[in-house]
């Protein structure tokens, strides 16, 4: 694969490839009434996938359609990619290096050397990370591993689309949170728009919304809550090619939402969502997303490595 | 109902009378290699029921076939069967009164009274407050509900076995903690003996094991790890009733292992079970239960309203 877009048939091939090393994760339907809402709300559990997050599906799909060499596999990552590459990477035999940035959680980059990678921590965000980790990987010879602008990355996140829409066939509507855009653009690149698939961003770290108003992929100030997994200065170029043709629309949510869906989720069924796990669910209870009355609609919650203190905020 | 067991067609009435007031919790298959262990593991996230624990079946199964006087309905619970009656009145119209033993996290009662509930603190365990709420019940008249030794109680327990059965068809075995043994006589009254029941109490709280070796439920000490939920001074004449018949043994865990349990799923899986609701599971991690390669096993993760401060421990 080389190219700007990935269609079903990657997704499929994808799924084959990886399934013997992720988790099928659960849905839970909430039944009537959750949340004080009168649609029907089902939360796709994938936070509960290995390493607390969605990406190793992306992961596990580009070491294993890929040559990789004895020097290893290298990735720049705000933590959660940067954890599932090292996952990968070590259950497939393969040496590991991941560029941190330091405003991640601290707790993150702890795992990912727990997991035997070899990490390095670059002053700044995510794409200062990503700028290091290239000089490192021109030395090497490493391969590289994109957080979500490679389709291979992409196909493997769309396997969460694939097996969604067999535990669910009935859903209207998918909230999905946008970082780089690699998981909605695999759930949109699997839905095809057979159904609606909502983008959520934080007002903060918006670079998929500033691209479908320029018509491409531009540069976005990024920074406050969840931006530690959603901040990216430009929208990928594969995601943004998805998202305009597949995704009904974007919306924002402000950081408070998302402290206060992290919050409500584990009151009310005891799952913890770092905050851009939770962004998805933010959209439906501050009404960025209103659904019509009986509309199902699923909720992502795709990342639970945070920090466990807003819990105790109250 | 007013008898010392239940049958299958009791689980399947509770099942249909309660079924719009509880959520089918999901099951999560882990993949091989789990915790290092030889068999196939999956869970079943009953954490993720209304209230954080499995109870609501139970209470809401009690009220819905009872004549509920005006005065309403009273409890004495540790706090899981406690929010549970406070959840199912509050949901169907009823006043609610629980008695909290005083040795229960504050976390609970606390949230019981969130729920509407008049809660009165009674110093010591499990049976002190039991013995203040039958004082109080002689004087108003409300419905006495019992945390495990009534047939509707146990029978709506039971649709947990009735639901898992379902959704996971060839279990082996399914590992069940036990309190007072409500849980584990739904569950094995439904499977009846065609699948494997274990049951798995703390070494500190073991009035089952007390009551297989004598013969009938006797009188014991308890305290220790998990004795919030799972301490009661003598198991329930339905459950032991039932055990006797159907549960293929019953094994011992140390809280050593059970507070174990809950960091490996914190860490492996992202789930947060109080230590009652993660001592199934430790059966399996501390070898009291030791499955053959290959067998599947089940562990009921079946509460999660405890100190999320055990995982900062480490």
């Amino acid at each position: 694969m080389d190219r700007l877009t990935i269609g079903r048939g990657d997704i499929e091939t994808a799924d084959d490839r990886i399934r013997p090393y992720v988790r099928r994760t659960p849905v839970l339907e909430l039944g009537p009434g959750a949340f004080d809402l009168a649609c029907r709300i089902t939360l796709k559990l994938e936070l509960m996938q290995h390493t607390g997050s969605f990406k190793p599906r992306g992961a596990f799909n580009k070491i294993l359609s890929s040559d990789v060499p004895e020097s290893g596999v290298i990735a720049a990552s705000g933590g959660n990619f940067g954890l599932a590459v090292a996952f990968a990477a070590h259950t497939l035999g393969h040496r590991a290096e991941i560029f941190v940035p330091s405003n991640s959680p601290r707790v993150k980059a702890d795992r990912i050397r727990a997991m035997g990678a070899v990490v390095t921590v670059v002053d700044g965000w995510y794409d200062e990370a990503l700028e290091a980790s290239h000089g490192r990987a021109a030395q090497t010879g490493a391969l590289v591993m994109h957080a979500y602008d490679q389709p291979e990355v992409v196909a493997g996140q769309g396997t969460l689309g694939l097996e969604l829409a067999d535990q669910d066939p009935d859903a209207d509507t998918v909230l999905v949170a946008i970082g780089g855009g690699g998981l909605i653009a695999g759930v949109a690149g699997w839905y095809e728009g057979r159904t609606r698939v909502i983008g959520v961003e934080p007002e903060t770290s918006r670079s998929m919304t500033a691209a479908l108003a320029a018509g491409e992929p531009v540069d976005v100030e990024y920074g406050g809550y969840a931006a530690d997994s959603l901040g990216t200065r430009r929208a990928g170029e594969i995601a943004f090619t998805i998202v305009s043709k597949h995704v009904e629309r974007v919306v924002l949510v402000p950081g408070d939402a998302i402290r206060d869906a992290q919050r409500r989720l584990w009151h009310e069924v005891r799952v913890f969502a770092e905050p851009g796990g939770a962004a998805a669910l933010a959209a439906l209870l501050a009404e960025a997303y209103e659904p019509e009355p009986g509309e199902h609609v699923v909720a992502l919650v795709c990342g639970a490595n945070g920090d466990l203190g807003v819990l105790s905020e109250d």
